[in-house]
């Protein structure tokens, strides 16, 4: 990021150029707007180089910018992501789940505890008198937290919650890796029979990545007690056996060769050990590996890996109800980082979860290319560490598990007795609609997505005509008609023509001094058409239609294209 | 809150009982959630009050809690709420704006010197090494740090924004007065002619109130530089112009003695001053009252405010075009808190928003029954004062006003020569979702509205059916219909009907065994209806209908509840 002048400043060239002519074009709203995104950024990069500019007073201006892996979704973007959370909540609510809402931070005490080794990347509110707070860094412990307030009443449900979440981990923004990041959140909680309410999950999961178009998906699975009886039957010693599920949670960013030697340098475990459980480990597959682990007697021996694996069993049987088989991909490789979790556990990845080298479901064995410097690696502080961006993949763009004792470690840990609370068991699935959004947001900027719902544009022909033009759009408005106009009291043709162009508005209504007092209107259709990714007014020798003004409401909603707007159908084809 | 263990007791058995019989009739989600709540707070406080925890057991005891000042919303509140919302983002598209979504925390510089008195009430980030974080204290400033960053190309825009914003004000929940709280915001920047945004904001309010049917409501307006001038006309020396405001904005909580002997005793100013103030400010009203000004030509004599009284005249003729006028009360007495605006400014209120005593939109003299301790006197600090929380109104719904001055503010700050940077003039509309939830969530609760959108459930008369239920949900899902199921391999048909009863769900889908094979499913319509502020299940005698299963799809969406609940219908009318 930090550029000489010169190259800035030939880029600075570069970029006005480029904006000016897409500004002119005017066909490409997306890409103006990421141009100006760079033109700012260059002009602030530049200022900062001045030279005379003297520390001291570098240190008194304010540098405008948004924190450190953080940013602003103009309004091309969030036309994009509140499509992808459309989606995703119409389909919580075609599974049956109602909405939840909590704060935006805890109680530090009720986040302690719950995240191992990545407690580090909570962010702390100052102590300014009062309680310790800090923001929240999933949905899952805060659900946790309101399941165990509520008692008796919520032991069944079906709850989603939609909201964004914060780590202080080190930022790959254009990865939609955020310190903070919107999680889609769906959990399902009560004593329910094995493996319905997970099927029930992966069947969702399934139906919001299809929907939303994010390409060819894998949801890996695996189950927190088949990896614990590998373990076990290995040899790994109790208190390492967290430990070790971490290190084999970061198989699908390292090789095996460097998990192995984390197991046996950072974590002390002895190299045979690691061996027997690089053999487990390498496995994935479908019903033949199932049926391949039951074989195994040294494993079905162990009680926890026999639970896992007749329940594995049994989902197996639901996926073919669910007609989800093909999608589900059973991989011993999968740990899943957070301590909560206690059954199975799953994610869900694309090819661009992978980073460059591996490929997002094959083993990353032998030794590919690896980022020099891993994210997951770095502390919580801003050590400002550079992350090469190109070397990074998006990873698992959703992900979750069963967590069967969160709630019964917040009712014991409030007990007055300190007795074991009432329970719950509770599986859930986050998904990562910043990663999500970074997918899919290429593809709308190549589209040339709009980024505004105007359906109307009133315009006056005479002179000026403001109140006659105010009267109108507050008509259409009324009727549920998108409509704007240019807050100008006598503006150009021209000018107004313009203006509607630029949020490529489908209709001009346009008023006319002597036509209004024979109360008569002229609408005129304009449309844009993508041709060789790029938009383009279509010209048309049609003078627009004249209408009696009371007509004008019914007839623009008769048009195709308001039933389409009203429809929700915004996606260019 | 803090009651004796007796009375706790007492309450505990008769919230047991109510409790109870909510969850057995069944017909109220919203009373027997309510009720849920309150059961869970008297189990903690009494928990609390046990006699024998030794203090540090009880320091080591979790605190199953949200932090002060905030809560969750479960699901019967988040229909309402999003409903609340849905309004309020059709209405902002209806107007032509366009999403922004910025960081919920902002660097500490960004925010600082923007909010005069209240700064005090920003929620800082622990500086956990990096850089100096706070949470967003509003949207505006977030707003114009964003237009300032985008430079030339920002210059006219419809931007919204909707989220959570924080102050560390003493909380009164009931009222929708929180420390995290919902704002809905719209903003109108660039050069424009002379109160058109601002008549269009105004509009814009008035429809969405009106939507929401929020009651009666009143929309004050005032303008900053008729109060700097007439302050200036009434000898306020210019330090004192912003505490003088402040001090005036207090009129609708304080009775204008007590406005008066702050201005005099806190604030510094001579009497005859604060009387001549007191003069001018006790005006409201309409065109009439704009007249009464321009007649005064002490005052008119005063540029500031010859300027002000012209945009209020011209303000008055759109009004009329956008048939608002009767919706619109200038008020002089409304100052607004923040520093930044600078022009017209204007908060609505419904009866509600005042606090007992004292009436929306009558002046407040003679003195009025106020509330002992106001929270707006409090600091920053979590001094857990009580708050009598009957005493206190929920204050303005919605406020806003123009901010010419704002982004301009920061492209100076940022500049590298420290000369004043490029402005921009804006002018946007706060609306507050809490305060809207609060007035419009009991009206629901006595509707008995329903929290879920199940619109199918499917049960098995036969032997579990389990694989083939799951196939059914399934379909019905991927055909758009929100179904579910209960997740048991062998339910009860009793357990089942009693599950979809629990959401209101209108159809039960029946399978049987030897149905099934013939290709057959029965569909039972169910209904409820809603009397004496009871919800009940109407009884029937139908039997249901059979219906080849292949024709199930098809018969449901052909049903008028399946088209009234996709065109979201889903107020009880």
């Amino acid at each position: 990021m930090t550029s000489t002048p010169d190259a800035l400043n030939a880029e600075l060239a570069q970029q006005t150029e480029l904006f000016n002519r897409l500004r002119i074009d005017n066909s490409d709203p997306a890409a103006l707007e990421e141009s100006r995104r760079r033109l700012g950024e260059i002009k602030r990069e530049l200022a900062a180089l001045k030279p005379g500019g003297k520390d001291a007073k570098k240190k008194e201006r304010l540098l405008l910018k948004t924190p450190k892996g953080t940013r602003d979704y103009g309004p091309g973007e969030m036309f994009c992501r509140d499509y992808v959370e459309r989606i995703v909540k119409e389909c919580f609510v075609l599974y049956g789940g109602a909405q939840l809402d909590t704060p935006v931070f805890e109680r530090k005490d009720i986040l302690a505890g719950k995240y191992g080794e990545d407690a580090k990347l909570i962010f702390d509110l100052e102590d300014q008198g009062g309680e310790q707070l800090a923001l929240r860094y999933d949905h899952t412990v805060p659900l946790a937290r309101y399941l165990a307030m509520g008692g008796v009443t919520n032991t069944q449900s079906k709850l989603w919650q939609v909201g964004k979440v914060y780590r202080r981990d080190n930022p790959v923004m254009s990865k939609g890796r955020m310190r903070e990041f919107s999680q889609a959140d769906f959990d399902i909680s009560g004593q329910w029979d094995t493996m319905i309410p997970d099927a029930e999950l992966l069947s969702l999961l399934c139906t919001i990545l299809t929907r939303l178009e994010v390409g060819e998906f894998t949801v890996k699975v695996n189950h927190r007690k088949i990896l614990d009886g590998i373990f076990e039957v290995c040899g790994v010693p109790p208190e390492k056996i967290r430990p070790i599920s971490s290190a084999v949670d970061k198989l699908d960013k390292l090789p095996w060769s460097d998990v192995r030697k984390e197991m046996i340098g950072e974590k002390g475990l002895d190299a045979a050990s690691a061996d027997k459980i690089g053999e487990y480990v390498k496995h994935k597959g479908g019903r033949p590996l199932l049926d391949q682990l039951l074989a195994d007697a040294t494993l079905t021996a162990n009680a926890k890996a026999k639970q896992g694996l007749d329940e594995i069993g049994t989902l197996f049987t639901f996926l073919d109800a669910y007609k989800i088989t093909d999608k589900i991909l059973f991989d011993l490789s999968l740990a899943r980082g957070l301590d909560y979790y206690t059954g199975l556990i799953y994610e869900a990845i694309v090819e661009a979860s992978a980073p460059p080298g591996l490929t997002a479901t094959e083993k990353p064995d032998p030794a590919p290319a690896v980022p020099k410097k891993k994210s997951r690696k770095s502390g919580g502080a801003d050590e400002d560490e550079e992350i090469d961006e190109s070397q990074v993949g998006v990873g698992s763009i959703a992900a979750g598990g069963r967590y069967d004792d969160l709630v019964g470690m917040f009712t014991a840990a409030a007990s007055s007795d300190g007795k074991k609370g009432a329970g719950l068991p509770c599986i859930g699935v986050s998904i990562g609609l910043d990663r999500i959004f970074a997918l899919l947001w290429p593809k709308w900027v190549e589209r040339g997505m709009r980024s505004k719902e105007v359906f109307a544009y009133v315009l006056a022909a005479g002179d000026g005509l403001l109140p006659e033009r105010m009267a109108l759009v507050q008509e259409l408005r009324a009727q549920g008609i998108a409509a704007d106009f240019l807050a100008k009291n006598k503006p150009k043709l021209n000018a107004q023509f313009a203006a509607g162009e630029r949020d490529e508005v489908p209709y001009a209504v346009i008023l006319g001094g002597e036509e209004l007092k024979a109360g008569l209107v002229t609408v005129k259709e304009q449309r844009w058409e993508f041709v060789d990714g790029k938009k383009a007014k279509v010209e048309s020798t049609d003078k627009g239609t004249q209408m009696p003004r009371a007509e004008l409401v019914q007839w623009l909603k008769a048009t195709e294209t308001f039933r389409d707007w009203s429809g929700g159908r915004l996606i260019r084809q």
